[in-house]
């Protein structure tokens, strides 16, 4: 945890600078996700928001906030003996919550009557989305909310009071997202050293996996490690690395305190690139150079994106893949062909920072509406930047063999693409290239270890440990 | 997945040996579990049952047995090619049915009509306890019950033919658990010759990881590696080890199909036990070797239970820590402060089976009440077993300060302990012998390849990776 002032500051700063309106804020803690039996639950997940303002990692808490009276009382249960039996002793609930700067504690059997009885009082109470099951029946058991209505009931203004708060990042908070990029550079490094001919992709991401569990760290999300990088969230590792591939591994880190990192790095197995994945290689990391250094405050991030899509289709013409105007081209949406998903998105304390507080509200400024052009319509973050922000920047090139079939049946946008190129490119995969940045009063820096990305940089460490 | 066969029969045996009454039998596969946003979930677990008779891996699928009809169906949802982009390519519904021997799939959306009707029709409908909140909404979305009151709606005929399946393994079951505990006993060692002085514990766990990993398998359940091995279920790992302590590792992994592994072993920090552990871990050996050699068709496993601890109640008096007659102190749960659980549970799908079906349903005949007694009530299992049962078998022996604290306070037993003897065993930590054993025609097979566990075995084993 940080220390009981951060927690405190951050839950007065939402009390007076943030406050939504009057009333009362209730914010839900997590409880454990059974895999297969109640009683065997997956690693166990804090909420983020929890998380942000009170710090705790204790399953079954509920965090309210009297916005009027500038208050915080924590809900939650006493260990028993038969806890301590099986589980082993904890701090009592009066020692959490000191921790987070809370002086007041109270059974979580006690939550449902407070908030009737301030509701009775007509006093505001502000909740956000339920993002699991167990949230909807919680808000049904202290609100009397039917599970599915639940979301007509969040509230707006909460919600935009937190993501102003969680937007901009701490040095506190950026010390956590560089821990986490320490160790997700290191299980890139790993990957990069072992993608060698005749290595099973599972075998690598059983190697980053111990790596990462002998040093207390877990994923933030679920890696990808795949010579198909074409399928962007790809999740599974059937595959031998063979001569020729690329190995897309998009992967991070948690830090102690759950900021995320996230880094995608492609690695020609056997140690070169052929000259075609070179090209498209350079390519997408001009695009991704490109889109660094335009990183800065008030910059919109949707126009970095298009200016990512504009280097990379320009140099997707040089090829011969593209033809005609680039500006028209990326106008018309015809590079998401290959490109079809959006640039980056904030990092925090989840990797797509907030995004349980709904991708829109997050991303989007109030003068900005989601775009619904394919491929645009899959950008998490639009608005202007601001100093304090960490964003992953995270531009592809893929062939996607259905994407690809569909889009020439179709005959779409056939003056931007050169379909019989394209054809010569099925098989290839796909490339990514993603780091993490914070933007900063006069621009933005890259955070984390220097991970090389250069296709000298990457040919020379390939496969290197296995062949040692 | 087994052959298509496999799931038809066991489809069938419900039908029609088994089967609970008429009707239909409704049962939920699971949906993907979020951790802190919706589209990070954690690594899928499928229901078990469901996995039973259906053997799909696939989120968000139900099976619809017919018992009258004779026939299954399958709903769920294709994909798309938003799905395929992000996700890859993916078998269709119908590919997959075929391949648990179903031929009639429908879209999951026209599931809740074709209940209405049954119901409407007057036809029994038949279904699972919900072990998860998302199977209470999906319950509530289906058949309209509140999710607070599935729980009076299931079918207790459905549990029984359902455990009465289940607890008898086939040969190819038996198989994937050998399976698992081929994976389960390479992680021991591991752990084993790991254990020395000035080893984190989260080095050891991160090495058990990283292996399991490689191989492309999982932990069944959290694992236990600690020195503390007198918190039953320690899922903590902060401490170093140091020359004297006991490093308890219970863990388990699972099998390409999802069987469970569950084995506990001991291991001297520094490579011997010091006189006093020896003598208690012998003391836990011997409760262990004498339950494995009673275990046979038709013996009650609570009488093996109570067998174990009068075999352990002995050694304690030898000891000096009890005292009295062993057969008494049983009777009157004396015992039970140093071994406070149950002697084992079924082993299956799920590592402490089919839990999620109720444990009382699962572990005791119906001339069988779960006793009351502190200790005795934690016993998952007390019916006579049966040949094709997968049983652990798994006596301890602990020292818990704030048990022992509490019992000496009341005076609770003082006939059969000697606190003054047991104060000398505060700071000793626990004990803990699991394997996992098949009960045969004739008597049992301890399941998996030998992982020694003498004092001597132990002992050659504990450290020698680090010490090389």
């Amino acid at each position: 945890m940080f220390d009981a002032d951060t927690y405190r500051s951050r839950r007065r700063t939402l009390q007076q600078q943030e406050r939504p309106a009057s009333g009362l804020v209730l914010l839900l803690g997590n409880q454990p996700s059974p895999r297969n039996y109640a009683a065997n639950p997956h690693p166990f997940r804090q909420d983020s928001t929890f998380l942000y303002y009170f710090g705790l990692e204790r399953p079954n808490l509920c965090g309210l906030i009297d916005l009027d009276a500038g208050t915080s009382t924590l809900y939650g249960e006493q260990g028993t003996l038969e806890d301590v039996i099986w589980s082993g002793a904890s701090p009592s609930l009066q020692e959490e919550a000191t921790t987070a700067g809370v002086r007041s504690v109270a059974p979580l059997s006690d939550l449902a009557s407070t908030l009737t009885d301030a509701r009775s009082q007509g006093r505001p109470l502000h909740f956000l989305p339920p993002y699991r099951d167990a949230h909807r029946l919680r808000y049904e058991s202290l609100l009397g909310i039917r599970p599915d209505r639940v979301d007509a009931f969040v509230s707006e203004a909460l919600i935009r009071a937190v993501v102003r708060q969680r937007s901009v990042k701490s040095d506190a908070e950026v010390s956590q997202i560089e821990d986490a990029l320490e160790h997700t550079a290191g299980i890139h490094q790993y990957a990069q050293r072992h993608a060698a001919p005749g290595v099973p992709e599972q075998t690598i991401l059983g190697g980053m996996t111990g790596r990462l569990a002998e040093a207390n760290r877990s994923f933030a999300f679920t890696p990808t490690c795949s010579i198909h990088g074409e399928v962007l969230h790809n999740h599974s590792y059937p595959n031998t690395l063979a001569e020729g591939d690329l190995l897309l591994v998009d992967a991070g880190a948690n830090s102690p305190l759950h900021y995320a990192g996230d880094i995608t790095r492609v690695t020609p197995v056997g140690g070169s690139f052929t000259a075609r994945q070179a090209e498209i290689y350079e390519a997408v990391l001009a695009a991704q150079e490109d889109a660094l250094a335009a990183l800065a405050p008030d910059v919109p991030f949707i126009d970095i994106h298009r200016r990512a899509a504009h280097t990379l289709t320009e140099r997707l013409m040089e090829i011969g893949l593209m033809q005609g105007k680039a500006e028209a081209a990326v106008e018309a949406g015809a590079h998401a062909l290959f490109f079809p998903h959006g640039l980056g998105h904030m990092i925090g304390l989840d990797v797509h920072d907030m995004e349980s507080l709904g991708e829109d509200l997050v991303g989007y400024a109030d003068d900005q509406s989601r775009p619904d052009q394919f491929g645009l319509d899959a950008l998490r973050l639009a608005r202007p930047l601001r100093p304090g922000f960490v964003v992953s920047v995270e531009p592809g090139c893929y062939f996607i063999p259905p994407l690809i079939e569909r889009w020439q049946d179709e005959g779409r946008h056939e003056a931007f693409i050169n379909y019989d190129r394209v054809g010569d490119f099925l098989g290839f995969g796909g490339i990514r290239i993603e780091d993490d940045a914070l933007v900063t009063d006069d621009g933005s820096r890259v955070l984390g270890p220097d991970l090389p990305k250069s296709v000298q940089a990457v040919e020379a460490r390939a496969g290197t440990a296995a062949s040692a």
